[in-house]
């Protein structure tokens, strides 16, 4: 194996350059993975563009990138789990595994955790990566390299849906039809949901949503979505329609707020009262993976459908902001 | 049976007069209760000082009182549950029983709900009250008549543990130390929580608190609670105790917001969505006397405890307003 | 309307004939349903030949049938939910709705069900039926009048998947590949489940489980299933197939036991205690209809695909029999 | 610190001895606990007599003893946890941390489990032990070493009122007051269970049972509990007691199997059908040292009460057998 590989690194806002890196050497209990796709996302993005999210800040030189896939090229010595050549999707944060939190099942919320492309983290722009065997997934050869490495944003979606306990027959609203909300869409369907209106105000990506599985969509500029949603998936960020969301769902509905905002939200409160509406907030995922392979695999949700645009790992900067100049733009992903 | 009984109706905002209205005839399935105890509560006083709740207005006489007690003086002609004389704890809200709602066992939210003394359905403070025999409760001799009416105010604690849930080694905080922060101190302690940290600004609440099973009460006037809460059960009603104490609860933790406010609480949202909190709020209660029985009359929750003022049926209008001149009142019951 | 309508009534055992009866007046929140398509079930048959099931013995002249749809052609004088003309999928249990079962969402077990085709009450083999607005359920035109009054079954299926948790990415065991089994298999899928095994030792039934979702079918005649469950739903009735699926199940793993067999289960102890695996059984259904339609209606599943036999109402002896001339028979449908 | 530390090893079958071995050395995050009290367990026991349970063999000599408190003597170097001197509870059973079970919160049924004195993990009948600082939990005061002790057993009662939802108001059936029966009716108890009935044959441990809260106690050689419990918990071991239970179970009722008994028990089928009665079985625990601790502090449990016996380090295999020579043992404790 090459000992140096290419790694697209963040040195300062807006300052990305390609530098060669030491191959990581993987752990006992590590597989060494050759990146084949890696999606880019608003947190990257945000990085960028802003060198920091809220307390996470880049004072040392950061390799980007958390939604990755790619093939196991080598393994540390207690590896049994995968063989060198197995395709794998990447869960990219692992944690302390013994915390109070992590002993619950409950590991997303451990405060150890050490995520991809989160300060002092280093993530997934780069051409070789070391992880946990556990952490690497097998998938199928019905599953792309693409898709495998979108089964990160998929997981978002699969969390979402178990948090609003969405299952057969039940009746979604889903704001915002970005890349999470489109994901969103699609794990609902696959989830049971029998009604799935999706808002938003780009026409071209209600279009998608309605593709994708939507039952409806409403252009918010134009009116207000009728009925009476028993989960709302809040996948907008955007506190109006949070707040509008809310006050749609009816009697012991349930509010998941996915999307990023800002710090606080004006609760609808004697509406959250007098209709016993369960109201919580996801962060990142925990145990999503078997599930988010197993619906790409069956066809169940179609994450290649999401891919608009794909660079090389000397065009990150541009895959990073395809979104602010290509209003249709969803997904971009980096092939190393 | 006298065919007329004593009854104070609202006639008006703060118009409340002592009339002899028709002792009321039970149903088939309903029994006649002689009403032994009613206590009063804050949404009384608001009908009596406003002559309306949100949506719910006083356009004609009305008998207030919900939370009451009885002994059972005739019964309908399908009756089985219940012989005369027995003495009854009230659940005052009788739903449809058949909608969606009820069905799945949700009957709180019922669309059709019939509550004691929400126009226009007259409540409690009269001598005899008719109720479905399923919503009256045999109460043992070790409950006292007042105890058995303030398990309406206890099922109002014991849904709020439920929906925090609260159980052994739970760390709780309760903000508002009135007559339902009081009742859900000793509520949470009966459920097993090991930690109940208690805000108010009044020192008489606080000391009472602590007499009830408080671990630890602050006066917020002099400071911020210590700790990272698993459970806020909000009990003042107060929008900047509500969100200091969201502030406070720690990763995966629940927010029960039982007291009143404004129609908006600014939602500390990445607080939320970083650490999962699952927040909801309540309306009334279901499936909570034999619960609420259960705990009194085994001593696990001092109900008497709470009553510091007694009152005639002809002293309905001081009843409403003890709290107002006596800061230290903390429930005053109505004995017919 | 016709003032008499033709009914098949059970005198005795193996004692069926076509009666005229008045028609039902329906009551004051009843619909009077004139029946389109009625299901046969096991137990309808063993009732018409054994003369009772366990302490259900048929003393007085019977109607059977439980499965059933039909078109809304009267209304009670307090009917708001349907109008005369609607098709309808009929729940046939109507609960007593007051006590406790009923008021904890749990009204399959209430003490004082009635239940169609249950002595000492009639069922659907007739011309008309009267049911609670609430419990006839509209159905869209997409849904056929058969696959309405299957909607029973499928209730059966979804009631089993709820209980087992199955969702999306379960691994699910079907032993028994009979109408429910075959209903249970579908709504596996429709539930999310990624891997449904299924047994029997019936090549045609697996034939067909294998046409209506299954990933895997094994005839237990020649080998057992491989790999390790997570839920088992039970729909054999045999108590060979239930406990070596019991042992199949992993850790953590779900036992649903929906088929009825002896009164006796040799349950592995140990198995069920090391893996701490969790075992319940159905009876009947709560809350089901509205998702199996909606299930029905988009064609999640396929009700219409079980139907392999069609009698009118004075040749219902033969669709009870039907399963014991033709073992290939799915299910038979009345149509009157 | 001297170098070696008196053990009591079993070589064979009612073979022990006291050896000296050399003292554990902490791993990184281990701590080094002194041990000042150990509990004597019915499996320990087994080993003793039998030199197996099921699939664990003792085929290399063993340390006894999994019910074990201690003071921290050294730390390994990333411990962070606890200082020297820090009075622990041990909780006996390290997991993988890692896989599906670990990462679900169900580490429990971890298949790479190290456990105490289960071969060919060593246990607590020593000086020294060396444990994971996160399974070593700080105790109060007011909980004495034989209590620190004990909430290994204690766990079991907890995880055993968690699984059978015990709550405020919960009628409870105890088969069996042995030490575990007893743990779990003052779990029960602290759970919230109102009503807590216990069966057995033996007068004196019933006497206890009722001294330690049980509501009331049934002697099955003289007659059956009257009533319908809610939750059977299940901690006997014997059959009979098992099945007669479960068949006391009312609707929805929950089961716990947590006695060990034979391979087979024979479930009464329609019952648990017609019921929907939820079986399960305990196999340890997970997450309830806290729990355990916060109950032992609180004086909600009074562990001391349960010592009966106690011995020295060369006396074990007295306190092994001390129960097969004294029916009123309940339970024996080593202090080294």
């Amino acid at each position: 194996m090459t000992e140096t590989m290419r790694a697209a690194v963040l040195r300062g806002v807006r300052d990305m350059v390609v530098e060669r890196r030491p191959v990581p050497e993987p752990g006992p209990r590590e597989v060494l993975v050759r990146v084949t796709a890696v999606g880019t996302c608003g947190s990257d993005t945000h990085y960028y563009e802003e060198g920091r999210i809220g307390p996470f800040v880049v004072r040392d030189p950061l390799v980007l990138g958390h939604e990755a896939a790619g093939v196991v090229a080598a393994a540390g010595s207690e590896v049994s789990r995968h063989a060198v050549g197995q395709r794998v999707a990447i869960e990219p944060g692992v944690p302390c595994f013994v915390c109070a939190q992590c002993r619950a099942g409950r590991y997303n919320l451990c405060p150890d955790m050490r995520f991809f492309a989160t300060p002092p983290v280093d993530g997934a722009f780069c051409e070789y990566v070391a992880v946990h065997e556990e952490f690497a997934y097998a998938v199928p050869d019905s599953v792309s390299d693409e898709a495998a490495a979108l089964c990160e944003p998929l997981s978002v979606g699969v969390w979402a849906c178990r948090k609003g306990r969405v299952g057969p027959g039940t009746r979604v609203l889903i704001t915002g039809a970005g890349p999470i909300g489109l994901v969103a869409v699609q794990t609902a369907r696959a989830f049971g949901a029998s009604e799935v209106v999706v808002t938003d105000v780009n026409p071209r990506r209600l279009e998608l949503a309605a593709e994708l599985g939507a039952t409806s969509t409403v252009d918010v500029r134009e009116g207000a979505p009728d009925g009476e949603p028993e989960v709302l998936l809040e996948c907008s960020g955007v506190a109006r329609a949070a707040v509008d969301g809310i006050r749609s769902v009816g009697r012991a509905g349930r509010v998941v707020l996915v999307g990023m905002g800002g710090d606080e939200l004006p609760l609808p409160l004697s509406h959250v009262q007098n209709n016993e509406i369960e109201l919580t907030g996801t962060f990142r995922y925990a145990n999503t993976w078997p599930t988010a392979i197993a619906l790409a695999a069956s066809g169940a949700v179609d994450l290649d459908r999401l891919v608009t645009h794909r660079f090389g790992l000397d065009e990150v900067e541009q895959a990073l902001t395809a979104a602010a100049r290509d209003e249709n733009a969803v997904k971009s992903v980096v092939v190393p």
